[in-house]
């Protein structure tokens, strides 16, 4: 193929679609292996998507918290890798059709992950902004600054208030998180950058959905998560969906309206599946339904892994969370059955491990729930923030997080606080994407 | 003035347009005093622009490099910040035309730098990089790592060689520091990352129009400079000329031409003057003339410092050389003249004290010129490399950019190879302002 010279081999091409958690660990388990490895993504990093939210408020440097794809795979003598979007699968003739051209498989598997799930709200995706790739969260850094020094400048009180005000949607670990660090930025940081504003009009927003924020955790972990975030000014709004938005009011099912041109859209999110799946494979959330060896339904030699696929089981009649470790354990199994079947040996069914789950909120406030162990606060920070840095890719992104860290621990700062790229809607969809 | 809400003062307004070297230490040695401080930039932060070539070639983060303005400013009293685009200056009225409305001054102060000098060239304007910026550097990195991914997928043996090959033209400090940083590139992470190129056929030039690079340093400097890069597998060409460049194809003035995407332009700068400014004011480099005072030529309250300006004297026939150093010490005089004028005493002229030079041309090699003291090779670099980490603006990026260089000594890697914004020119313009 002379679009992209992709080298031929004796093996059988194993062609894993995004360098996520998943797709990672799945091509280190076939390091060395008989099967040639190609793995394909629009960026040519890794994402660490769970500190995106530092990058947004001036925590990290971006490239703190991604790693260069070629350089993970450095020495791996049958992998390939290329930066191209997956435009559509074609599960007859085993082929991807892909801005470079199209490539064939034996295997493949999609690991896509998932993407922000606005529900079919074509506005809120136009006014609102969500962060699930490095440039998004670059661009919220950009807007939360500019909208302050935009404030400054108006004299309009109204004005000023809008540009001022937060409204995270969705309670999440994301909105959390988000919405914490928001609110520490707002103590520590804004009053001595603005003097001229006053911050004390200022207003972070939580608004969830459901009865409880951090819905996915114990009850315990959800009511500390919510007094933390009160006792640091946030104010939680719980059982309340957002009706409209149109760039500057809010308006809640309860009918309260809020003016703000800051709105933080971590409301759900959707599977990223590839054109070409049919729609029976597919399930609610856009996940794509698997068996127990993470084989797509209906369709030979095509499998997914990680936040897009959906494995139904009676303990978790959804699919597993869309969690890194669901997804880095899916691809340790896959990798081993991938073996199997080369050697025609049976696969081995995935069962999930779950090894707990956990958010911070601010400076020593985090919840952590370890099976049946839960506790909040300082520890939890700390074990959050360890597992965390562990968890980073590259011995050099862990020491640079980790002097960040300290840093703004003794200092009560974030410093990073650049608009580097202007923030502008127009640019925004080109920021995003590969050409 | 609704539309810049700039607070009213007893004091005497000084407006500072640029956030420089010059600018802040004019800024911070007002600190307190009878006056009233305004500085205007475009963007919310300073940079330091002699690592910009780091960023460019994945050794810094660009945050390491940069530091936010308020940030700086943090508990001056007198002191007013505005992100603006200075678009006109009318000395009779007083007052600066910005994009945030009119801005009366009482002193002005212009410590605006310089651009990138392409004499009037606009084909080269179109289809070559320059790096007076952090977006452009940005944008230097991805393209160079865009470029070598296309490499990767083009069966063309033409095109491959034009997308491998780099050309920097210009053998200044900037020049040979980026020409030294690809070689390193090209020797220690290329081959790594890209085992299916042949990365041998990578050719890296250095193209410099009179008879030697590093003119403006001793001969030993200039000689040693040219030994280390080409000892790196830099082809130093001088006494060249580039005729003309299409974006495919540079031909130079011997009549050789080099297949190549990749031309780097670091060929001289231009002092970047405001509208207004009467052409009687300004000389060649398009630099303000001002008088020992740093007082514009022909002009009352109006001043100019650092780069932009042009101070005639004795030693220094064309101005001072458009260096931090001189910037600094001019930001230093003009603030205790601005005390002298207010208590009605004396200015003292400026007299420049040549702290020396120095450029680093990779790993080892760096050069070093402190007034008839020379010397070159590793102490020179370890000089080099002391001098910068002290120079940097923040403790924070004195560590993350001290660890990422003792990361880069031991692994010989520069890890910071994302192309985190896909570069384009269409949206380059876009990217360098702030609207």
């Amino acid at each position: 193929m002379a679009e992209n010279s992709i080298p031929e081999s004796a093996f059988p091409r194993v062609v894993i679609v995004g360098g996520g958690f998943g797709g990672i660990e799945l091509a280190k388990r076939l390091k060395k292996q008989d099967v040639q490895v190609l793995m394909l993504d629009r960026h040519n990093y890794h994402t660490f998507q769970p500190l995106l939210y530092q990058v947004a408020t001036g925590g990290l440097e971006a490239d703190s918290i991604a790693f260069p794809l070629r350089k993970i795979f450095k020495g791996y003598p049958n992998f390939t890798f290329r930066i191209t979007e997956v435009l559509r699968v074609d599960p007859q003739l085993k082929t991807l059709e892909t801005t470079i051209g199209d490539i064939k498989y034996d295997y493949l598997v999609i690991a896509t992950g998932s993407d922000t799930n606005f529900f079919g709200q074509k506005k809120m995706e136009h006014f609102t902004m969500s962060m699930k790739t490095i440039p998004e969260a670059l661009n919220l850094r950009s807007m939360i600054l500019q909208n302050l020094e935009e404030a400054l400048i108006s004299s309009d009180p109204d004005a000023k208030d809008s540009l001022m005000n937060f409204v995270v949607v969705g309670g999440g670990p994301t909105g959390v998180e988000l919405s914490g660090a928001l609110a520490e930025l707002k103590k520590h940081v804004l009053p001595k950058d603005y003097p001229e504003l006053n911050i004390d009009n200022m207003d972070i927003y939580l608004i969830e959905g459901s009865a409880a924020i951090l819905g996915g955790m114990s009850p315990q972990a959800s009511k500390k998560a919510k007094d933390f975030l009160e006792e640091m000014g946030v104010i939680v709004l719980t059982d309340l969906l957002v009706e409209s938005y149109d760039g500057a009011v809010i308006k809640l099912s309860n009918g309260r309206s809020i003016l703000t041109k800051n709105v933080l859209w971590s409301a759900g999110v959707k599977g990223c599946v590839l054109e070409g799946i049919p729609k029976e494979s597919i399930t609610k959330g856009n996940r794509i339904l698997v068996d127990p060896y993470n084989k797509v339904k209906d369709l030979e030699n095509i499998f997914a892994i990680g936040d897009v696929a959906a494995m139904i089981t009676e303990k978790y009649p959804n699919g597993h969370p869309g969690v890194a470790p669901a997804a880095i354990q899916q691809g340790e199994v896959l990798a081993q059955n991938f073996l199997r079947m080369i050697k025609n040996q049976q696969p081995k069914p995935f069962i999930y491990n779950d090894k707990g789950s956990m958010a911070t909120v601010g400076r020593n406030k985090a919840v952590v729930d370890i099976g049946k162990i839960r506790f909040q606060g300082v520890f939890a920070w700390f074990v959050w923030m360890f597992v965390h840095l562990m968890s980073l890719v590259g011995f050099r992104n862990k020491v640079v997080t980790f002097v960040n860290w300290v840093w703004s621990y003794f200092s009560y700062d974030r410093g990073i606080r650049l608009i580097i790229r202007p923030f502008s809607r127009e640019s925004m969809t080109e920021d995003i994407t590969v050409k």
